[in-house]
């Protein structure tokens, strides 16, 4: 069986969890390398070496792979989590990439200017990017979800692929970032709804979960609760 | 010889131009759909039909695919534009993703707050981002390619693949937008400048840029040349 080494923040789910979750899911081999002895300068040094522009990023024997979407594009078929199929990987690649950029509008919610600057830098810019982003764009990527889903347990059909572990990790993150704005939302989507609940049961995922491996949901990740930018109904505006 | 339908607006380079200059320098045979004479309705139809969910996306007999790095992965062996062998494959499109999140940025330096809303209506946030896109961003991005770029013509080795083609176009993009702050930055990078020149002169890629399928830079595009974003160098700050 593969060893995958694992590189990514050690304090933060961030981007390296929709591939940790697709490992755990398949019950696979690995060493989420910096949260080990080696720490970050294990994952610095081979990022330097190998020319990758940013974690996570993920080696399997000489390989070296970076970008999100790219690690389970090669990890998908491996892991069952993807069809053999070519039009059938390109599919379930195109959901991930629609994943990758909604999750850099949640990042941008609360960093609109600057991510090098504190979020408390960037309040009154990050309060009209997030009421923008609760009003327009989340409504917009649920809505395509939810459609992808109609007449199917999965996003591409009878079986799960990375994608639906992914779109499970957007549900759980931005219910923790807006409770509020989910709590008024997700009642429109329940397709993405009963498909994060699925998911969450998948034996792999609901063991990982209730394991210590599981880093929780905190303000220096990209799902971040922020009271100021996640008003209850009445006063948002 | 394949016939492909590219489905993009029709009134901006945007992300479909990282398509258009892989069919061009290849020299497909395509149909711009959105350009002709079924104009955009012919697009939202497909949109809707194939749950994609935004342009630019590619049909190819039956097989219809959104996601601009996607279509590009699609394509690239088929182009001779992608080593056929999968570690290469990935490392093009990991080079290719690393633009398309730079992209974003670029996007986001004149709408940092929302895209629905004129640049106008957040220009005071626009002023903040861009500043820190051209001190932080900007030069790492540029920084990572030039490395790349070490010791070879090409990012991957003696031959072009589209990620090339991708990284002429951000060059060309970026002077357009920001003519002041390139020139203070690209002196530092001579390898990116190089490869810029070395793409623009291959014969289809040439041949393109000379034509009127090549769409004039413009302000409803995602490199936006607005004087106020870009200083000449004493007053930049």
């Amino acid at each position: 069986m593969t060893m995958y080494r694992l590189y990514y923040w050690p304090e933060i789910q961030g981007r390296g969890e929709f591939v940790r979750l697709a490992l755990e899911d398949a019950g696979a081999r690995y060493v989420d390398v910096a949260r080990g002895r080696g720490g970050v300068d294990a994952m610095f040094r081979l990022m330097e070496r190998h020319k990758v522009f940013a974690p996570p990023f993920l080696a399997s024997g000489r390989l070296v792979l970076g970008q999100t979407a790219n690690v389970l594009l090669y990890l998908g078929p491996r892991l069952g989590l993807a069809p053999k199929a070519e039009a059938g990987r390109l599919r379930v690649h195109e959901l991930q990439l629609t994943i990758a950029d909604w999750v850099v509008e949640v990042h941008d919610t609360h960093h609109p200017i600057a991510s090098g600057l504190y979020y408390e830098q960037q309040r009154p810019a990050a309060r009209r990017r997030t009421a923008d982003f609760l009003a327009e764009r989340l409504p917009k990527y649920l809505y395509h979800f939810e459609k992808t889903l109609k007449k199917q347990k999965y996003l591409t059909g009878r079986t799960a692929c990375y994608a639906d572990l992914s779109l499970f990790q957007m549900v759980a993150g931005l219910r923790y970032a807006f409770p509020n704005g989910m709590a008024r939302l997700q009642r429109k989507y329940p397709r993405v709804v009963a498909l994060h609940d699925r998911v969450a049961a998948r034996p792999g995922v609901a063991r990982y979960l209730a394991s210590e491996r599981r880093i929780p949901f905190n303000e220096m990740d990209i799902w971040r609760r922020y009271p100021a930018l996640d008003r209850p109904a009445q006063v948002a505006k």
